[in-house]
């Protein structure tokens, strides 16, 4: 498997550039006779599309997605699914500085370390750009599992925190997430962090975020002990989000500070004689293995990298110069995160509900 | 791959229960010709060994490894390393109630929902003592490289933070790790941690902890864009250990939490004209490629699962239970997972060193 | 995944030496609650054992299997089965000249030519005694295959030449061939091998031999297009045995000969209305994928290397020498084969139903 | 890994059916820096492009190459380079029938069983337009490859049986392979398979080939024992080429006639003091892996199955039916292989060579 592949059974494989012609993957293990036209995938790129507020980058990417494979007569056919996404904002300008020089905080200096040579325009592929492949793989991933799971399956990302101001818990209603231009899930925090956001703009920096993602009507046993745990996969798919430095499931750190009996998440039965658990500092995830809990886990993102205040570095030639990052950059790179990481999740959770089935479906008296 | 495998090019495969004849692993990709025999393995293993101090289980297995193949005269051959431990205390004893009933924040319940069987004598698969097979493993990674890094290589991990109680950043000092029963930095929070810990276990409670794992002399241009990050399979090594809750590099949360200006990890030369950062919120990632500074991490512990104190519960037959787990186990985990957390970042590190080089040093004008 | 590991969801993978303490491998992605005992897996290694007649080796190795992790009260957990089979005949010798000199046709040359470094004790790592472990490996794979696909399945595997000698097709008989020292279903042939076989021995020389493998009640559909093709999968399996110089499916090279309109496998239904194949010349696959027929595959297994015939070769210091082979060697390699390469198909098969499974009986309207 | 991808750490990743918009492949692993544009890959293209005789399918492909992602400034970047052949030939036609009823020899059935849903316009994804896509790939590894290894590197493929007509050893001439339209090393061999072909087409049919691919200059010392084996990992990639029936290495099914003392590639040195081997029967691979001569392996490709001759066969709906395949198709599928086998090849010795350097090139005293 190449190293820009991701998933086991349910996998893509992406390529492309910020600014070269396209962008795209190709998603293998796809179930055959699932509904998918591009207009069944266009909705969860239209959710992170930039240009919707001013708390995004104002490019004006239509990242309108083809199918070039893997359907015939509006149905999937088990090939290959590849999904391109042209680039159409290309526009003409001069790198020169950003050629030459490291941006602080950027993949920059990194990948003339490791490559020797790189595509620098825009980033590049290590620009965010790329993650609008993960949400178009991921759409994949989730209209499955909506087949799959039914109706009290969903993935539901947020942005809980912005900069050093978390939500209200108290006002946690996710009914308001796609409400705002933050995925807030608490209207009182959008005031907040719209002037939060103003300020660091205005003083030509920018701010970090926590998200929160959780799955609900996940069923039991999914997860593959012990080095393909659900919820290791879930922090590598999370910490390959550009900007992501921090996972965590459920109690998370928090659940460091606490005792034992304390973090226990004791069970019994419901009205029903259904097994419930009298708490979820587990995230839903015990011994890597799904417990029937909603999953829960939050990916802390950093600040844009992208800022105007002018900032020490050095330059191909090994000087010492000043940059300063032009252009039109997420003021807070997380608020775009929520899709991407909700599309990893989903991709995470199908591939272990299909290697759930291979193992545990075929002996005749397992099923 | 089998699940049970971890590594792409360096890999192990780990096999074996608490309670069965041995746990072991097989060690693929071994590099040929490098000195290595069981004495070089055991002090690996010896730091993770139970029965070393009050604050860690009493059990009494002395985890001695047997190589059974893949060396000749005292040098590994290139084919695969066996490593096999005997587990030598497995008391016998009733598990009438543990086989019965689940106990709370552990796997029992998860391996019953997927499996429909499972082993549950001490946790069977799931039990900790899995970790020292990582450890042995880890053991030959981390031999490789020193071999290859030199002296300025080395990985070290911590304890930062037991129960509510951190650190005092001020106070650390690495070369105190090894002299106290934390592997604590900070001499002066040993007092503090033995208090805390005495006070949970006669509680009939246990603590959760925070680690921090460097790693110092990594070259830049490790790691494998984009779904390869170095971070992202670091995060998923460390989320694969038992009772891990959460993963954070560099700055990690409190990196959300600031503005970009402040985060940035400027560049300049230091005297001898070598690129040095003037910060390191990036935690020796950049993009998912080392940088060249110190790789720093932290894994979130969560407290014991393994408690005195009468948990609710259910048992196998779905029936509401109270459980108490008796035993000898660990009051707080997260010690003996400074060496597991150590090995998981060295088979990372072995791993990335391999794939960079298979990449980037072929072509000849690349050397 | 490291390169001694075979297989993607039920996979194994090997460790061990000819002249170690032990050979074995871990078998992961075993379906749980599989009955399972040391007594299930040994009858597919007595059938491989050495020592049966004259003319296999006269080694006395007993093959014991012994099962280390992955079953519990009988039943296999879904936990990594490990394998072990202790070396009991390591003759204490002297090996002064094969550890100098290079076998002809042996991998000592190649192994020190990568490796720089090579246990030469008996072949070391490149001897065919690991066909033990796949043979093991393959016998777990079989009795999952028995429970799925029930009494009409079976892998039968048989000689179909030794030396120049081929069976005569018309004497085929499945029922001969546990019958006789050398798995011929042509109990005619048993006397033209036999003389030809102590004829080549007498000369100090060895013999060559053709496999022929077939599987029945197989179910149409399984195999991954392109790149996991169950034919690609079952050549690369059959390619890995020791001495393997050449795999065919179905008519294999023969049908090169004929022209289109005689090879196709024209189609009719049966006397049921079950569809029938009026011919095998595809050998059960069609684009990579099982049609529901038998399928049939033959090995060409290369003379054994190790002859008393004095050969011309060079030693370690590069200078030329004579090599004569000594010891207790096959001297038909091909005919202990037979249940390795039964094994080998087995693993693949069970590998494919399991992938197959995964991605075509997820979605509610595909079951 | 999905199953359409292939290849370890040099690897592609193939979509694309044969009447779809496009087909093409992501190629991950590439070495950065290497100078690379669309016009080093269309020569290879070319060699395999139809209508180029009157021997070979007479569709109007350009098959046109366009690189969409991982080259800057015609330098590869390291990141994975897209490679898209659009399709122009798709002629608007009727369907009906071969929509409905299995073509006999081809894929239609399995497919059908497999997915329940297949796109039957050409062949869909088992068409062997799909070649193109490797034949791309694999000049990319070839281009490296003639990087590393230098002038005496090469991989050169011929036809040496077309139906029952092989070549004369004895004309052998590599000169010759590229002015004739068989690839045909033997000048004498043209004109009788001219005839053959003229009348098996006439006749309503077609014919099988063997293809011979020779590698010359391969370092010994490639290939990973015991399952990633050289001989293996080839053997995989030619029975994953459409028609391929069998595959052989060295001597082949012949070396299962010979004697041990006549098969083993005994050795010398030559006149500057060289190991060579005085014979071939292994084709260049001993214990799976290189020994320094030339690799050597032969591929049966099955009679094309789209002939005019009526098959009995059924549709869909599980009646019998009589099908007749019209359309352009190449009389001997196995000529247009040439380029598509030596292709397969390119990307196992480079995956080998990276592989390789990995494991065995990185401690100190190893280099």
């Amino acid at each position: 498997m190449g190293d820009n592949s991701f998933g086991t059974l349910f996998s893509f494989t992406s390529f492309g550039e910020s600014h070269g012609p396209a962008i795209g993957c190709v998603v293998d293990g796809v179930p055959p006779r699932l509904n998918l036209s591009e207009a069944d995938i266009q909705p969860y790129l239209d959710r992170r599309k930039p240009g919707q507020s001013r708390f995004v980058t104002q490019r004006q990417e239509t990242d309108q997605v083809k199918i070039l494979s893997g359907t015939f007569e509006g149905k999937t056919t088990g090939t290959p699914v590849m999904l391109l996404i042209e680039n159409t904002d290309q526009r003409s300008k001069d790198y020169g500085a950003i050629s030459e020089s490291y941006r602080p905080g950027h993949a920059d200096y990194t990948y003339d370390q490791k490559y020797g040579h790189r595509d620098y325009r825009g980033g590049g592929r290590s620009s965010a750009r790329e993650t609008a492949v993960r949400v178009a793989a991921g759409g994949i991933a989730d209209l499955v599992l909506r087949q799959i799971l039914g109706d009290k399956f969903s993935i539901q990302g947020s942005v809980v925190q912005i900069g050093p101001h978390e939500i209200d818990r108290d006002n946690f209603n996710a009914e308001q997430i796609d409400k705002n231009p933050f995925f807030s899930a608490d209207a009182d925090a959008v005031q907040k962090w719209k002037t939060y956001l103003d300020d660091v703009r205005k003083a030509g920096s920018s701010a970090g975020a926590v998200l929160e993602i959780v799955a609900q009507g996940i069923p039991s046993g999914l997860g593959q002990p012990l080095y393909g745990k659900l919820d290791a996969e879930l922090a590598a798919a999370m910490m390959s989000i550009n900007a992501a430095k921090g996972v965590e499931i459920g109690g998370g750190f928090a659940l460091s500070a606490i005792d034992g009996a304390a973090a226990g998440d004791e069970m019994r039965l419901d009205d029903t004689g259904r097994p419930v658990f009298l708490s979820n500092y587990n995230g839903g995830v015990l011994g890597g293995i799904s417990s029937g809990q909603d999953i829960v886990l939050r990916v802390a993102i950093k600040p844009t990298s992208s800022i105007l205040t002018p900032r020490r570095s050095l330059n191909r030639a090994g000087e010492e110069v000043d940059v300063v990052t032009k252009g039109r950059h997420d003021p807070c790179v997380g608020i775009r995160g929520v899709p991407v990481a909700e599309a990893m999740m989903a991709v995470v959770l199908l591939d272990q509900v299909m290697r759930h089935q291979a193992q545990t479906s075929i002996l005749p008296e397992q099923v």
